[in-house]
């Protein structure tokens, strides 16, 4: 957990008024729940790993028994939790709310979320996640309109040339027919696939085995993974990325009878076309692309840029999720921007907006005079900081200099303070 | 605890956004501090009646033998807990970063504190703080400027009228000695005389025998407040409001043969009417104005508006708080504005801005155009919402109104784009 000093805080300000401008702009409402949620509703399966990283608050007013009694049994001296992520309190808020809410609901959500992670570089225990959802649109329009939205405002960040690798849970289990593995076995199978990037491929066989998977699907899966990753001059990759197009990805694809799920992805991929107005579209096919979590149906994306390695963010569709707080089901498909990974891309940026000037005063000028000259520019729209003269005048304008300020006066007792000569800090 | 939901989370953003912009403007700079601070941090004494009031976080990874330990001692349970205010983040903060930060800093947080009061109207467990202080002045300049920027933030919100209530810790003692309470009584003195507009006089005066004070004391508090509080049409007032100068405060006080300590209260009225460029200043002196927190050194001041019955914020000096972290004496001064309160005054206002379309569509339009045409509006600086038409369409056009959308246009399969005729929405 971090403490954020003047210009960090100044410069995420600034990044998440781009942010909440840009996904406003699109049609999505900012919402905001509590940071606790119910003990039981963080722990009923949805969060999957991240579950065993929430933090518990203590129920108040403990008696001894109480506590004697839950020796074995932890779980029962809390009874609200810090949320690890925005999703499982958007569910229980759409739930609560649906009558107040549009048809089609799009929400966002820039707050903070805890993981009580081992402490390293590059991991908070308290982080900042941007989640915009739409809630209650089956369709493509959905997808299409959280990528560009997605897009759009990473480009208002001045982080250009982003894009978005795209999947479908739908066409990995279609994959992993094709290549034998049998349906209960997916899901662990998709886990070990996750780790492609990590593991390698190597890696990736040795675990499948490990699994108890079939030799003869091992095989299978271990030749496509090769043939895939390996382009044309025989270099193989760490994942693969293949040109959205029809074509493109039923080559990519194991040969079967039956054609792939992959209508969903064509279609999403022509309305980003259409809405950046280019044939060419920052869109790539993963076959295996898999995201962690448990509960996507449909189709997955994360969104890369040019300038990191690693993923900036990401989602997908969940149909079945806020069924299990609605006792109906209920279509929604969200995308989630790192917000702490993308603060530290955007450069430092100008300040913009205010004058900034610093007032250097003597001792002994009177508070009054002080004040009310502070007072002047103030509501003549500057912003103004007062500072009493120090021996070394050229430190003390430095700091306020690296602290955005932008001119300076002295102020010296009896001065007439309609005459205050501004001058431009270095 | 609350949901926020667009209408309530746009007009708290719109807000927060003239609160930072004042504040910033009068030279604070905003800070930020994890929401958890460490255990014995929170349940050092700095916090008063509050620390009984924290939500505290289980530590992870609790043995059963550690539980059962733990049965007569349930703070070994706990390793860290949720702030319940700003002002102990501030001191640790500025005990830990005190070499990056300028001689003297003027912060501001706004951010969320946690108390785990009995839910009643109006009190919530979860409720935003907006706190400005100045760490480094000891001169009436730092009370000054809070003032100021306090007032002038009230004023941009709309909130004009407003003012603030004054008295002085070390004026309190004046009185207490004047009126015959000895010293080691005057903190329990001072805590029944804060009930005043709880309890009234008779209420305080038999709170004032039950804590043992003497029967003189007790007769000369009592008269005192009698005269006090009686306007010159012979009504008892619930508290004083006496003009700040130095005649009318000397005339409201007790008459004694030293001079009472006002002058920093004369000071800062100074300041203050200079800044405002107005000899009538929208400052009070309440001789009785107690403040809770222990941790009051000398000014301490409430914030009033003639719309309400309640104070909006308030604060205080407390020059020795800081100095228990660092291990010597700082200055500090803060003014906390009382966000719940003051965001329920504000009317709810323009959603000013972006131009704000509807876009009506039919089911049988290709996901592509709707999404193209969205786009066109949102690179032409609108703010768009897709809907399918339904078949009450006036209900659907009258919630986008109220959602804040200003104009409509309706798109039927085979439309040409361009041709889009935006409506106004009543």
């Amino acid at each position: 957990m971090r403490d954020f000093l003047p210009a960090d805080k100044a410069r995420r300000e600034r990044v998440l008024a781009v942010i909440r401008d840009r996904y406003r702009a699109h049609g999505f409402d900012e919402i905001e729940t509590p940071v606790m949620e119910d003990y039981d509703r963080l722990h009923a399966g949805m969060g999957g790993d991240n579950e065993k990283l929430a933090f518990n608050v203590l129920k108040r007013a403990l008696s001894p028994e109480a506590i004697a009694a839950a020796a074995d049994d932890p779980a029962a001296l809390s009874d609200l939790g810090l949320r690890f992520d925005l999703t499982v309190p958007l569910a229980r808020f759409y739930a609560s709310h649906r009558a107040e809410l549009p048809g089609v609901f799009r929400s966002v959500q820039i707050a903070p979320v805890w993981r009580a992670e081992r402490p390293q570089k590059g991991r908070y225990r308290q982080f900042v996640q941007c989640d915009i959802d739409i809630i209650g649109d089956a369709g493509a329009r959905a997808e299409a309109e959280l990528i560009v939205a997605t897009l759009d405002t990473l480009d208002a960040l001045g982080l250009v040339g982003a894009s978005v690798r795209i999947n479908d849970r739908r066409a990995l289990a279609w994959i992993l027919n094709v290549l034998g593995v049998p349906d209960d076995a997916h899901a662990a199978t998709l886990i070990t696939l996750d780790k492609l990037d990590k593991k390698g491929r190597s890696g990736v066989v040795e675990e499948l085995y490990d699994n108890g998977l079939s030799v003869d699907s091992v095989e299978r899966i271990n030749e496509y993974l090769a043939a895939l990753l390996t382009d044309s001059d025989g270099i193989e990759h760490a994942s693969a990325a293949i040109p959205v197009s029809e074509e493109a990805i039923i080559r990519a694809l194991p040969v079967a009878d039956d054609r792939p799920p992959i209508d969903r992805i064509l279609e999403i991929r022509e309305a980003v076309s259409a809405a950046v107005g280019l044939d060419e579209v920052p869109l790539v096919f993963d076959p295996f692309l898999v995201r962690g979590m448990g509960y996507y149906t449909g189709t997955i994306f994360e969104l890369a840029h040019p300038s990191v390695p690693y993923s900036l963010g990401g989602g997908g569709r969940y149909d079945g999720m806020i069924g299990r707080f609605l006792g109906q089901d209920v279509p929604a498909v969200g995308f989630s921007i790192g917000f702490e990974r993308i603060v530290d891309l955007v450069s430092a940026g100008e300040d913009a907006g205010l004058d900034a000037v610093v007032l250097v005063h003597d001792r002994d000028v009177p508070v009054a005079e002080l004040v009310a000259v502070k007072s002047a520019l103030v509501t003549a729209g500057s912003r103004v900081r007062l500072e009493q003269r120090t021996k070394n005048l050229k430190a003390l304008l430095e700091r306020a200099a690296a602290d955005g300020y932008t001119a300076f006066a002295t102020v010296a007792a009896g001065d007439d303070p309609s005459e205050l000569e501004l001058k431009p800090l270095a």
